[in-house]
Order: C-alpha cells, then structure tokens, then sequence
C-alpha cells in the first residue's frame, strides 16, 4: 500500500551515507531551504504547522530539494532562486505523503504511526492541500512561468500515477510497461522536475536544462524499482520496517509482475489468492520469495534498475568534471548499489 | 459535517432559480467552459474522468464560473481568457469538494453517496489533485501572474479554512469570529477570487477589481450563512436532503454558536451533550430548533446575512447599470431570500 511506500523510502533515505556527499555541499543553501520550509509552513491555524512540521521533520535527507539545490550549482548558478524553487519541490513532495497516507477504512486494521492516524484522514488531505497551494504561492513569488509550467505539469503527472498505481493494486494483469508508467509518474517525475528547475533558473542552454531533468528522471526511476526490491529483500534494521509489506498489501511491484508473467498455472493461482484475494498464511511470503527466486524477478529487476542507472549517469556527459558532478554520479550509483 | 455540507449546497444551487437570469446573460461562454472542463478533465487513466465526471456532473448550475464570466462582461471584456479561468475555478471548487467528501473511519456509518462511498477515500483524494493540478496549468497557459497570485492564494487560504474548520467542529467554544473567518475562508474566498480575475482580464482600474472582490466575498458569506440556517429550517423537499444534517453532525454553525452563547447552564449542558460528545436522542433536533427560536439564534444569523448582502450591493456601486449588473444584484437577493 502506498502508506507504506511512502514511509519507507523516508526511512531509507534517513540511513543513506552515500547521499551524504551531495548534501555536504549544497549544506548552507539547504539550511536556507529548511528556513524557508518553516517560514513557509506557518498558519494561524495551529493544526496546519504541526501536522506539516509532523511528516516535515521525518522527511529525512530532503533528497529532492538537495537534487534542486545541486542542479543549479552545476550550473554555475549563483543566485537565489533556487531556494524558494527547493522548497517548492518539498511541498510538493510533502503534501503527496501526506495524500499518501490517507487510507480507506479496510487500511485501518495496520496501526500505522502516520499523520492520518493521528489527525485523521481528513486534516492529513487538507493540510496537504495547504502545502500544495504554498508551493504554488512561492512558485508565483518566482514569477517565473516557465517554471511554473514545469512544476504543475509534474503535480498533475504524480497525481495520474497515484491514481494508475491505485488502478494496478490488487492486479496482478498489471505489466511491466504500466509498472513502469506508474513509477516514472509517482516518483520519477518529480525527480526530473527538481533537477530539471535548477537547470532553469541558472538560464542555461535548453540541453543542459533537458540533461538535468534526463538524469532525475532515469534516477527516479531506478530509485523506486529498487525500493521495490528491497521491499522484499532488505533487512529488516536497515530497512526501517518489517519486509514483504508490499505484498502483504497486494501491491503489484515489478517482482511480482515478473514473477507472475514467468510463472505456470499454479504459481499464478498462489498470486491470484495472495495478491488479488488478499488470502494470505503466514508462510506465502516465504513462497512468494522462493517464487521470485526461482524465476530471477528480484535480480532482474535489479538488472533494470541498473539499466536507469546507465541512463543517468549519460545524462551527465554534457556536463564538465566537477564536485558536484561526482556526488551527483555518486547517488545514482548509492541508489542501486542499496539494493544488492 | 463537511461531506454533508459540500453536497447540499450543490443540490441547493439546482433549485436556484434566481440564479437563472446570470446564467442566461453568459450562457454562450459557459457552453465553452462546460467544454473546456470536459476537455481537460481527460487523461489516459481511465477513473480521472470517470470520478471527475461524476463530480462535475453533479456540480449543479456552475455559480462560481458563472461569477468569473459575468465579471468579466459587467467589466466589458471582449476576449476569452474568462473562459479558461472560469473552468479554473470550477476545478478548484471540484477538488475541494472532493477532499471535503473524505470522511474518517467514524463518518462511514453513514451512507454516503458521495464519489467517496463509490470510489474510496484514496480515489477522492487523487483524483482531487489531479484536478487541482490540472487548474494550475490552465492558470500557466493563461500566462498572467497576478490571476495566479489571486487563484493560489485562494486555494491556501480554503484550505486553511477547512483545516480550521475541522478544529471548531465539536467545539461549542467556537465564537461568531471565528465561525465568521471559516466560512470567509472556505466559501467566501473563491466567490471572491471568481469575480476579481473577471475583473483582471479585462484590465480595469483596480478599484473595479476591488468592487468585484468585494462582491464576491460579501455573498459568499451571505450565502453560507443562509446555508448553515438552512440546514435547520428548510422544507426537506427543496433542501435535497435531511434537515438537522449539521447538528447530527455536531457541526458548529452560526445558529449553534448563537444559541449556545445566549443559553443558561443547563441548556449549555445540552449543547455539549449533543454536538461535543455526540450523544443524540430522536427528540434533541426538535429541542435545538426550540432554543434556536428562543434565542433568535436563527433570525439573527439571517439579520448577519442581510448585512452581508447589503455588503455585495454596495460594492457593485461603481459599475453603471446594465443587464450584467442587474442579474448580480439578484442573486445577492435570491442568495438571502431563499432563507425565508
């Protein structure tokens, strides 16, 4: 469930020390940039900074503001703009965790410490609605609309993912191709549109701008097929929660995807039951891990993710040798190398 | 509650036939803004239109594009921006009434037909930022900074107004004041923002933007102040619904807020009982309208809406008649009347 989805990656970005070096350099805008966050988040209405600052503070490494952050340094940028740009992307992001975690009332029966069940479903929807439209606040402070266009065409784009993966859930008919499509839309897009802004504000050549969103989006892409791995592999401290979460939720990722399509009869009855019919023992996780083994689905996913990784690191070619360069190619390879 | 609140006022505005004269004066544009919506309501994910559809079909006779429209002609606009952002705000008001159907787990007792009972609280809510989303980027391809200030200030402050008004409910320490800026917010912003950007596409001096600002928010308050009274006095036939929804939902309007602060202990004790802790008896709506008439509780909200109304008329004072004028002065009237 994407509840989980959701959680999880903050938690592994929390323990990620091969993003560490991309932060340390972009260190003194990025204090800017959580500055500005709570300048930004600030209401009279009480409920609205404390359930932000809630799911703000646990939102960990900021890996998409810090992407926002390092693509305009690439650039040689060396103004402002690109702080208020960061913190646009974080209240984007935010505000989609936050819609995220909103749960129907069958998702209830997991005692999720998320903000919707603290505050309920309903603050978690509207405070998220604040943030979304102060993203859009501070992006016409901007004024920039070109930005503006790129940014709301990737909140409209995350939001058809959102619905594409809610539509794949419990499908185990869903493809690779629609795999694909749900996560470039969810999370990949807006890994391009962080990258893809500081490019735009250092006003470089159109290449450079599409380069920089290339790269986000290939990372974005491999980033989220091997948290889907990991789902089912990772341990269990690193991982920040217990494994198999993603079936047990009956979410069609690409292991189960490849699984499903490389398995007989019988091995789709088992996925039918545990993924569509939500029937599950105590040991089909056990089944499903030995199934996906069998069939080389974690591995090749994995080969995918690597294939996006390659992707990105050529996006980068335009660009010259330099620090930022090197812990931006340091992440792509952190974000797969996690998954083995 | 809000869910309950978001679908009377739709089935209140079908039978609004003094909103007929304003919707003739601009009924070849609003053709092309029901066009428009259609349009881009589209996406290749298949329940975008399908729950977008059942939402804005439902949506009644289009108050809010209608205002934009009939702005813009009293301001005597000849070009067709008007249209794109009159569907903006048609899709602002349908993502919020999205979002205000999410219900928590305690609101599914009641059956709801609401695109949340069909589709689920996730699919409202995702569905709702597409939407949102979709509203912005017309807003970009329209290219004016200062409708997208106007517009995105709009959608933080209505969320900020639903957030709060999700901390009075259940609160009989809600004062006037507060109530007052709830419905301000929630209501009354995006009347206001609805007939200012009319004004601004037609480039008028900004005391007309202001007048029609102005217009705007003083009947949006009018009118949600007759809504809330309303609830308690309707004739159930043209309500569309059950009167009393509020109060069994132990929201706290103006009628509430009124009779509990002009009530002696005992009847406080009631209050309490009924819209704090929730604990209703067949009998108690009967005695709440009994304090209501007692403490003039609900004539005096209407008195507050007269006020209001007067408000809208004055504002329009700097326009010279005109057909366009005439039919915004009725439905300020029509707005207060229905009250009576």
């Amino acid at each position: 469930m994407a509840v989980a989805a959701g959680a999880t990656e903050t938690t592994q970005l929390d323990s990620a020390s091969g993003f560490e070096g991309l932060t340390q350099l972009v260190s003194d805008d990025l204090k800017a940039v959580n500055q500005l966050i709570l300048d930004r988040m600030e209401s009279p209405v009480a409920l609205i900074p404390q359930l932000a600052g809630h799911i703000i503070a646990a939102g960990g490494k900021r890996l998409r503001p810090v992407l926002t952050l390092a693509a305009a340094k690439l650039c040689g940028y060396g103004g402002r703009r690109h702080i208020r740009l960061a913190a646009c992307v974080e209240f984007i992001h935010t505000a989609t965790l936050l819609h995220d975690d909103v749960v129907d009332q069958s998702g209830l029966r997991r005692g999720l410490e998320t903000a919707n069940t603290v505050w309920g479903n309903k603050a978690s929807v509207l405070v998220g609605d604040f943030l979304f439209s102060r993203s859009f606040q501070l992006m016409v402070e901007d004024g920039s609309l070109k930005v503006l266009e790129i940014l709301s065409g990737t909140a409209a784009e995350i939001a058809e993912g959102e619905v594409q993966q809610l539509m794949t859930a419990n499908d185990t008919g869903t493809d690779e191709a629609t795999y694909l499509q749900v996560i470039r839309a969810k999370t990949a897009a807006l890994f391009a549109a962080a990258c893809e802004v500081g490019a735009v504000v250092a006003d470089r050549p159109r290449a450079e701008e599409i380069a920089l969103r290339d790269y986000g989006l290939n990372l974005g892409v491999a980033f989220q097929l091997v948290d889907d791995v990991l789902d089912y592999t990772a341990d269990e401290g690193a991982l920040g929660k217990a494994i198999g979460d993603d079936f047990r939720d009956g979410k069609v990722t690409l292991p189960v995807v490849l699984a499903f399509a490389r398995g007989d009869e019988e091995e789709r009855r088992f996925w039918r039951r545990c993924i569509e019919d939500q029937e599950q023992d105590d040991d089909d996780l056990d089944r499903a891990l030995d199934l996906m083994e069998r069939h080389k689905a974690l591995a090749d996913a994995l080969e995918r993710a690597r294939a996006y990784a390659r992707g990105a690191h050529l996006a980068l070619e335009v660009f010259p040798d330099s620090p930022t360069k090197r812990a931006l190619r340091e992440i792509i390879d952190f974000s797969v190398e996690r998954g083995f």
